[in-house]
């Protein structure tokens, strides 16, 4: 297996941690985001959408969206399971996912930041405002349907919803949005954190990590 | 079961589709997104994110977030299936699916809109050109990943990417967008169009209905 990923990426970090949850250690590629690397025309016909996961199976099949890779290691790679075995509770993790990989990180990506500051010309400050909204929205969600507790997302074990919210955690950090309003969030990701496979994850720990 | 709706919401479009698909037929309940009853606080107890759908089982148990919930009915009610048996093929769903609800469809929703106009104080061209921009960037890469044929997205029969794919047209539809450069798109929706499951679901034949 094949992982085109970035440090940086939200998306990718969120694969990188259900690969590292399964023992799974595909060979990393990385395509520098900002340079513009994912608009290369070799990537470009791997992965038309010019975005960042991709991964590359043993047979050459490609797979695109984090979510969906992650679906497939879970299809392909069952242990350990990252979505509970009853419907209602896979229904859950996937409802936290989601609520992150479609409400939040899509406003927030590197591409959409840059077309609200190049194209439509808002300043840094009306991008700053726009990101925290759009995290906060999300947050104060996901801040009433999390537990408060020193443990994972849903159940005893880390889930799809762990691998998601870790990175958008990480996320908002970067850009110094203000996490003390959630406390669960913060107790989640703290315990996440501690786990091997999300320390390893870490975008400060990639090769190809570049200090801001 | 009790699906919380809107007619014109893409994301309870397409669990309008997938329920009809499957043969079944929840109670309807529509929120008046624009009148802003999605906010209202019996609602806001339901689901936190003040969103559209959410659906309600039988046990009174509430799923949110339109791509879990078809997933849960998946789980639930798996005939005829909407994902199919083979992990890539799975993983080919997905992606197309997610490609719409993570990529296109929250970039455009209405309280992004909302916010461009509203706190970020944007005109209605540069907002036309924000929503036009995003469209077509996703429907670019959509476009070179469809077949070309009256057919469905993926395999021989419909499958929760042409539940994302038909809703995403119609939004595009609706604000003007001009779909000419994506032959295999219109031909794919078309032939979607014919099938009584997503006649059933047109916005148009809603009983919340509202001519714009």
């Amino acid at each position: 297996m094949k992982l085109y990923g970035y440090f940086r990426s939200s998306a990718a970090y969120r694969v990188r941690i259900a690969l590292n949850l399964k023992g799974l250690a595909p060979e990393a590629t990385s395509l520098h985001l900002v340079k513009g690397q994912q608009r290369a025309s070799d990537y470009l016909a791997l992965n038309p959408q010019g975005l960042v996961p991709a991964l590359v199976t043993d047979e050459g099949k490609v797979l695109t969206q984090s979510l969906a890779i992650i679906d497939w290691l879970e299809d392909t790679h069952p242990e350990p399971p990252l979505l509970p075995a009853d419907p209602l509770g896979r229904a859950r993790v996937r409802g936290l996912a989601l609520a992150i990989a479609c409400d939040i990180h899509p406003l927030n990506n590197l591409r959409v930041l840059k077309f609200l500051t190049g194209p439509l010309a808002l300043s840094e400050a009306q991008k700053n405002l726009w990101a925290t909204h759009w995290i906060a929205t999300g947050f104060d969600a996901l801040e009433s349907l999390l537990p408060d507790h020193d443990g994972w997302c849903v159940g005893l074990t880390p889930t799809l919803a762990d691998c998601c919210l870790v990175p958008q955690v990480a996320n908002a950090q970067r850009i110094g949005f203000d996490l003390s309003p959630y406390p669960r969030i913060r107790r989640i990701d703290a315990f996440c954190q501690r786990h091997a496979a999300f320390a390893a994850a870490l975008p400060s720990v990639q090769p190809d990590f570049i200090p801001s």
